[in-house]
């Protein structure tokens, strides 16, 4: 049993990812709670907690990682929450997606603008 | 002719990228001149020129997004010396590489590291 | 005309897929018979009707490679089903998306995950 | 201010994605004028403005792409509607995307080819 | 036996790829005679065999499809060299990669662009 | 301090990897140990041992989805090796990337079955 990893990144992740990851380890959970457990352990027990980046840096390496990718759109949304909520700025995610043309093309920049459209009008609406 | 924007990406793109880039366009420049302009002009007079994300963290969307990419082996050693020139430090670009295997799987970020490897290798032989 | 070929692989098709494969084969031809034809020719006809792999186990190697490329939901859960209807179990599949995370990182893992997890409560309904 | 470039680039994209691109421009411009902007001016401005190849190959190239991605639907379905307005036929579409399954598997061209089918209905629809 | 179908496509194959793939097909018969008669047969004897696009466009679709992908350097080269052999030219051949960058990210358009430098220089040499 | 599942990890790892796996963790060990760690852990420490799954299956879904990834060649070498160590024969690998090409393309398939091509002839000659 590693309980004292578990409970460290489920603190991290709780602090991070607020409401948002609640909700999404309950779904996880309903497929799969073993893999609950090692997105608890792995990315946030090992990883956000580790000193070298801090959590605005880290979520600048995830959104870049994610609209690479291209095809992770539920990730990306849910991330520009998570890095609004660590204090990334919408000016600073926009730009960031911008840059993405660049490495990855205008789809994959494209895609995560809108997605960043969608997200910032969700939030928007709920003031 | 654009010749201000291209003289602005230039002029970034020698600060930024110093005597690797100089290489760089030159090969580039026995295959396709005009893509080199494109290069100098779009990321380096347009994207790295805007203000809202400095040169340092610039640097870690695009190594975040060439070690996702997976098939940059190139571009990623090529950033990797971009980066440190820029003030992004060795442990903060190995801790990258390492959250990059959350979101691109375990093969992106060993070969991600194992550039970063070589590249300082080569640096520290130099000295 | 490849007669032969094409019939057994439709056999292998309806044996393999069910009534699935009869679904997505009619959408299919409406928009190009002649790719439905080559569908049903060369994974079916040739791929398939190898002796080198069970069915079971070339149900694991393509749900892996689907998870892997990130983007080929619809196909995922097509195949998850596929995958029952072989004899692969609900347990082996999860198991195996969960693999997928350190290949090809967490987001695809958990695509695929998710869409297990509807394609089952699908399946749970129409009992 | 590289107002010939855009000028030229507005031009271009105009003639070659019709009312398709203009609602696509007022959408982006919600969340990043400034993206709109390098939209109209790097693809449309400096790429598509080159003679090397005509507008109907540069589409056949593009729809090439974005089917190989695997991950562009909006982008592939954007590009079917502006294939069509260059001279493409619907049946050079439905050739290439036959041609995709060779080099990036059969879920890349049934997704392109869904696409396709979609695309033509919303537009036998309209007449 | 689909004896017809692959001796279609071993015509095509000859007359399109020329020595390149006569050398390809034996080294790739070391490992696997029944993938090499695959290629022979689906590729060959099915889709470039079909009337729908010619020769040289299919070859703007292969090496569209392929830059995109940024992984599958060697066929990059490879048919280079074979769409040199159908009569696409250098020009077209670098034009389309240029636009690559538009749609895949200028790593894979910087990577297909050298491998043309590299097959260039080697044909010159031959000379 | 996770010694539990750093051991077992290691005893997997060694147990499923021999030799190559050795020397791949020195290697990694020079530019970060940590994720060497990581490496022990999560894949070797929980995931390979998981029962949910035989190490043979895991293999297969392992190169499956490092085929499809298409640019994971240094990592499709070495899971040959420790596929064939774990008692997956040389025809089942040749079969599964034979298969590959269905879903990612003929361009992933002959990467990986050129790379077992290589790696065949590294085993014989060492007899």
């Amino acid at each position: 049993m590693n309980d004292d990893r578990y409970q460290r990144g489920l603190k991290n992740f709780k602090e991070i990812t607020g409401e948002i990851g609640e909700k999404f380890i309950q779904n996880l959970n309903e497929i799969s709670p073993d893999f609950s457990r090692y997105l608890i352990e792995y990315p946030f027990g090992d990883i956000y907690d580790r000193p070298g980046l801090d959590v605005k840096r880290r979520e600048l390496v995830t959104l870049s990682a994610l609209a690479a990718l291209g095809y992770a759109e539920p990730e990306v949304k849910a991330h520009i929450k998570v890095a609004l909520n660590a204090g990334v700025t919408r000016e600073e995610i926009i730009e960031l997606f911008i840059q993405i043309s660049v490495y990855a093309g205008f789809p994959a920049a494209i895609n995560a603008l809108l997605s960043a459209k969608e997200v910032f009008k969700e939030l928007d609406g709920k003031k």
